[in-house]
């Protein structure tokens, strides 16, 4: 199967190439970026030097042939492409926030009118795999909401309340130099941002709805010296207390069959390059404490996306996925 | 004044000689060490090399000489010591746990009957500064209860339940090679540890209800790829909602008057190497968020024993304190 | 083919089993270690889990069943198995460095006595490709010599003095909690140590003698704040000046065919978790720098194993190493 | 004595702020800076919030009024300044390139013509104190030069080769995003850059060259994950043999009676923040490794210059200079 990157110059078009190289059955034939377009992907993702021989092309053609395309471009950009896409057959998985809420919410969240909504799958593969099955067109989620929402959703149903203190590395800031990615503003320090009102709270709140919680959301992030990782810390106060073994159950059962949740004490450096969610529990009675670790990148963004396509495709859920975590 | 510090060799006995270095008053003229008696302090604190030129001695002797100690040992350690500085005369500040909580609960937290307890002022001066006025001795706070207990304290009397969440750097953990400060398991990772049951809960607990509170508490640290810092993110359950501009108000009434406490949004960098405190608050409603930055060897330890000891007896508070963040 | 590692609890260790899960001929069958034994192994390699279910068995029995073995053990303690793996005609690695010197190097070296000693290939396959097919045992050579070899070989033999000024992530001291290793003594900093006779000296002097070069031969290595990789800064004094246009054409053409080796200016986190060696080369005329980057337990330990392990068993010499470095 | 900062907002601007709150005879009344005219010092340099109650100021006018001023412009920027301070009278100190280096070297090295030269002295005082003395215009050295000409000084005249090989902190590129300081390219690695030809090199071997010595001279800088400091690792190829023995008695007669300069076994850390130089040497016999750890912004900048302003003055030489180092 052919595979077109549609925005393939940033960590998350780097991630999608590097995991793709060990799929058994789709290969990138067409790495798209606006900026480099005319340059070889590995003069700009230096990392794959030797393992990937293509040049950027440009997005805008109607050219693109392939298979299935990942739309790894911004928000508000990804809405411009989905139309010639589907018009053609290729079925996508869209990495951006554009099809990830209802119109009405997402003019909310970002302040921009949709011009082109459809609804879409939320490809979150533990929570919503029959509604990925046999459709051609998913929304991979937010990173933080995928790692929040993993941690707090066997208990979704019992919760009053629900914190989600992150903490993020820096990878998710993008690779344009900014003073939030600066090195001498994150090294050796830590500091929260946007701590009332991120844009991805959306997300986490239409998914512990789904879930049938009624409880109250909230989340804080926080920027850490590290390069890729999302922990998740979800203090979730409970309607009734739970006890330690009890919780341990309802999350054991919860994830029994998934590959990629795998129930041990969490750190980032144990999911680090993988597509990994770790995942503990331990309660205080009414008080309950979940942590997820998530790579960012991977299951938080290119990972989760080649998961989704392999679902919607037929294909071995962890093909292209089976890669260990880099420790140390 | 000469000072003597017992227990010299670590890290809070290390920055407590810097700082003293720049006090105008007071001189460090015995520094104590079991294990390293008779070497010379820069040999083992080596960015002091050129400005100390004590040696370590016998902390065992009962001949310490000195008009005021600082015991920097182990809990259950310190309270070895205090009958013998206090029948000599010799004010001090234990910035050890032994002198923090009362016995019954100091046994539940720690494990250990007291052997040797008397009440002592808490050393938080923004809290109980007339306490420590003319105390001879004082109970240096933990480093988490510092910075979380500041963090809440504006509206701890309006809060119906406390999550702080606390992110630690790594010196926080001692100067001894440990699985826990081994660099591969800490650098460019993160994780929770202590979820639920940390020792300084007590102590939060305890400020909580001296302020007046009857809130739920709650905490869970972290340990950060960092040198020096905490920051503590304390979620805030009021009773009722508090708006942005009034929430701004209580911080900046409770703490007008305080040197170390700043309110700006923090960042750990930003207070490095000082007796800094900088908090900021977010107001959700009925959710507060608010943030505060330490370094947990300075105002988390040694610089915060400095100010109880400027306090009790009589100088400037600030003496020996000014040294400004080491910013990057 | 089943393979066994022996003390496959260290770094090296889990690195072989984390890169093997993707070979396509060899599975690991057994992995030992005292200290462990009886523990699963994704216990101690946490970023194993899901991946791996083995437990770890006593290296000391004779029933070491395998038709290959990877020896990660000590240097002093992987010549007492030599013997054993010979005799059944077990196919075996050495990742130590009790096979990489001939006995007099060796004991004035490493200040031991050799019990056991026979010639082995040394495993550098860029440059003894030829000595290590057909073997039975390959020496595998120490992360610095295979970092700094590589890098000064297309020059060697026009080289009158060659100083290799090699900078270490803090995995390279191993697994066990060290002064050296713990995290407030490396991070944010920066030392030299063993400035002049590092052990591993004696490799890089025996492999330039092989390259034909009678060139002094110096090394100092550094410990950074990194959790993978060597950085080795060759600087090399030639007899006569070679020219910007003729070092690269030297380069590329000793590295034309190594599929291992790319020609591009290093840095550690474009290798990292990977068994590429980059390097780039610079002429002032009659000085060079030549600056390779290499994961120092990949191509610096396990993946120039595996490396060697297929070029001994007749595989495509990149199988289980064509995961693409992690960046960031 | 009123002291006016030029260009006060960047990293040097804000660590000559930081130094002189602690100087007994200084205190700084105009911090200009064209970017962030009127802006508090404080809200571009928080962490001196409470410590710094000035205003920006814009640098362009004549008024700048003071007693003794620094200019911490770009090069080519500074030599704009020059002749109105002189004009009125105001000492000076300048960080930047513009009066290091005789007009030749200076456009050689610079690729601009120099537009108002006249000569300083080069202000480091450890071998250029009696020219530094009554001057009213010293040229502040380059970070650089400053570490690597003090780990070589007392080995100039009898080397034949010196090669340094730096290693430095981000700060040194500047606190303007880019792609050099972009956190993820940074973190977890390292890199060589400006591999031969550096900018100061120049006076690397200017310095040499004043100290007697006839040496070629090498310098390859790296680029560290550190916020902090410069080692350089000085390669000195000796023209007769030197024994260890010897070799320590010339650093220590050489910097007998120097505060700032302490001969021990240099990191990084064990300087951060003071204007201290660590140095230590070892003997191979006609090689030696000689090694300095400096903090780029005090040592290396800031306070190297307030250094040279004492000396101006006829203040204390380490006045303001003698905060500890905050280790760790």
């Amino acid at each position: 199967m052919d595979i077109a990157i549609i925005g393939a110059s940033g960590f998350t078009g780097g991630d999608l190439i590097r995991l793709l190289l060990t799929h058994s059955q789709a290969e990138v034939t067409c790495a798209t970026s606006r900026k480099e377009e005319g340059a070889t992907v590995d003069s700009v993702h230096r990392n794959l030097k030797g393992l990937c021989d293509l040049k950027f092309t440009d997005p805008e053609t109607r050219t693109v042939d392939a298979d299935f395309a990942f739309l790894a471009v911004p928000h508000t950009v990804a809405m411009n492409y989905t139309a010639d896409l589907m018009e053609r057959g290729i079925k996508t998985v869209d990495l951006s926030a554009d099809y990830r809420l209802p119109p009405d919410v997402y003019e909310e969240t970002y302040g921009v009118a949709h011009k082109n909504y459809f609804k879409a799958p939320y490809g979150l593969p533990e929570i919503h795999r029959e509604e990925i099955k046999g459709s051609s067109f998913v929304a991979n989620p937010g990173c933080f909401p995928t790692g929040a929402t993993l941690a707090a959703a066997p208990l979704a149903g019992m919760a009053e309340t629900v914190i989600y203190d992150s903490k993020t590395g820096v990878s998710g800031a993008g690779v344009a130099p900014t003073a939030t990615n600066q090195y001498t503003n994150v090294a050796d320090s830590l500091k929260a941002y946007k701590w009332t009102n991120h844009r991805h709270l959306s997300e986490m709140k239409q998914e512990l709805a789904f879930l049938g919680s009624d409880a109250d959301c909230h989340f804080t992030p926080h920027l850490l010296p590290v390069n890729r990782g999302i922990l998740t810390t979800a203090h979730i106060l409970l309607k009734e207390p739970v006890e330690q073994a009890e919780a341990e159950k309802l999350y054991e059962d919860y994830y029994r069959n998934e590959f990629f949740v795998r129930l041990q004490n969490p750190t980032l450096a144990e999911v680090r390059g993988s597509n990994f969610c770790d995942i503990a529990v331990e309660s205080e009675g009414r008080r309950i404490v979940a942590v997820s670790a998530i790579d960012n990148l991977v299951k938080g963004a290119s990972g989760q996306a080649i998961q989704n396509m392999n679902i919607m495709c037929g294909y071995r859920e962890n093909d292209g996925l089976v890669n260990a975590p880099v420790f140390p």
